[in-house]
């Protein structure tokens, strides 16, 4: 995993100021625009504007040409983190170590920083100069259906409404299909498309985005029993308090170690099948299955 | 007044039905798309999508060409109003005479119902078949900036920071152009762009939709004062009591009064200098500089 770990740390350096000076140059009022930065350089781990460039550089392309579609990307999970800290929502105080939104910036301007995060993200893509009209469409309709009614927010309703409630498997997997999966997913997929990967390759990066969509979730479950609070930056132990339904308590902590393995085992297949090798993809899907925080 | 109230109706009984059911056919949580809908049909003038109208027909174009904009720009609208109305900003329990939505569905579902609409519209354009590759991203980018960070978000933290401090009136016309006017305007400027208006006339419409814009907010405080509580929806006088800063109180009541003269004049004059006649558009000045509601 050396090599995914250089990997991502030379595209970092690119990447982080120039979605940082997207906010930056925004003509707006300055308390916001620090509202915007802050949560969008809390020391996230960017692994889906990395899955995006991944992607591209399987079909010949470089990461550079996936940068404002990776900004939208990245502003939409962060603000997807501002709203679900809310404490009308999760009322979380800490995200990754450091205090929420807010509780930096007041409850007022954290919504609008999450809803001015939001909007960006589609004219980021909209006025890109590295994309066709058309491939900035179809991308806008991508992204936005994996962010909307139909993917992120529905999950995150669903979500709400399975609290302190007994979950199927099934259940469980359809939240979080929608609510972390359709993002993860819409990353491979973006990167594919802009890419030009063919219609055949789309479909096995489908099923393998959706495994390991599924593996990061499970991960996520995993590390909250068995992760230290340094390491994942938040309480352990957070969702058996909450008494929320997650896979080891469903599957026990041995039955959701056993599906992680099968959801990475499923992704690597859908990869071998591709036209062309896939290596950092491929890295990919171990550093999501196998990371500590 | 009367051809532009019977044009208005004849288009709302097409319009409505067609944006209920892009809220209906969409695949997601019960309960959010209630919320949405509840906002969404929660009795608005439909103003913007007017406007996106008449600007269209000014160009020979049927308003249905519209229709995908005019549902974007109304759930932008409408977001933005359950944003505002939530506690921790306004914390207003009434909209338009109806509790507001997150008196009816929770603080959760009201943030994420409208942080659905905010993305469904963008969807809307971008996955609509009224407009061009190349029509449906300009469509994007103008929308997501004067909705956005530089526009009406970014008009609505000015306008917080602005509360209970003495305010100039360049400082309440910034906040007022972009925390109104620029939604406002973008109803125009869509509609004008959509029907192919000349780069001449489109100047000419942006001086006609800023001068409404500004009408249409003096009016707004001037019906404060003035207006029943039946006529407006919420209590009369309520600028007062929470010390805003309002055209009245900086120009006094006679003043505002004949500012919003003066806009309504500007207005008519740059619709005169236009290509061709703007009956429509007229009217709708008009209307928004008399409206009691």
């Amino acid at each position: 995993m050396t090599d995914i770990k250089s990997y991502m740390e030379e595209k970092l350096l690119q990447f982080e100021p120039y979605m940082l000076d997207r906010v930056q140059l925004l003509q707006a009022p300055d308390s916001l625009k620090e509202a915007m930065a802050y949560s969008l350089q809390a020391g996230g781990k960017r692994i889906r504007p990395m899955l995006l460039f991944a992607a591209l550089e399987t079909y010949g392309q470089d990461a550079e040409k996936g940068f404002d579609a990776a900004c939208a990307l990245e502003m939409i999970h962060t603000y997807s983190l501002i709203h679900d800290d809310l404490p009308a929502m999760d009322d979380d105080d800490l995200r990754r170590g450091k205090p929420t939104n807010h509780k930096v910036f007041g409850e007022a301007v954290a919504i609008l920083a999450g809803d001015a995060l939001l909007t960006y993200a589609f004219e980021m893509v909209a006025s890109s100069k590295l994309y066709s009209a058309e491939q900035a469409v179809k991308l806008i309709s991508m992204l936005a259906k994996a962010a909307g009614p139909s993917g992120m927010v529905g999950g995150q309703v669903a979500d709400m409404e399975g609290e302190q409630k007994a979950l199927s498997i099934e259940e469980l997997e359809y939240i979080h299909h929608h609510k972390t999966g359709r993002l993860l997913a819409f990353s491979v997929m973006a990167g594919a498309f802009i890419g030009g990967a063919d219609e055949q390759d789309t479909k096995r990066l489908e099923t393998y985005a959706r495994h390991i969509g599924l593996a990061f979730q499970i991960r996520d479950d995993i590390l909250d029993i068995e992760g230290t609070e340094a390491e994942i930056g938040k309480p352990v132990g957070s969702d058996e308090s909450n008494e929320k339904s997650t896979y080891p308590s469903l599957l026990t902590l041995e039955g959701a170690k056993l599906k992680l393995e099968q959801e990475l085992d499923s992704a690597h297949e859908a990869l071998a099948s591709l036209n062309r090798p896939a290596p950092l993809l491929k890295a990919f899907a171990d550093l999501i299955a196998k990371r500590n925080s």
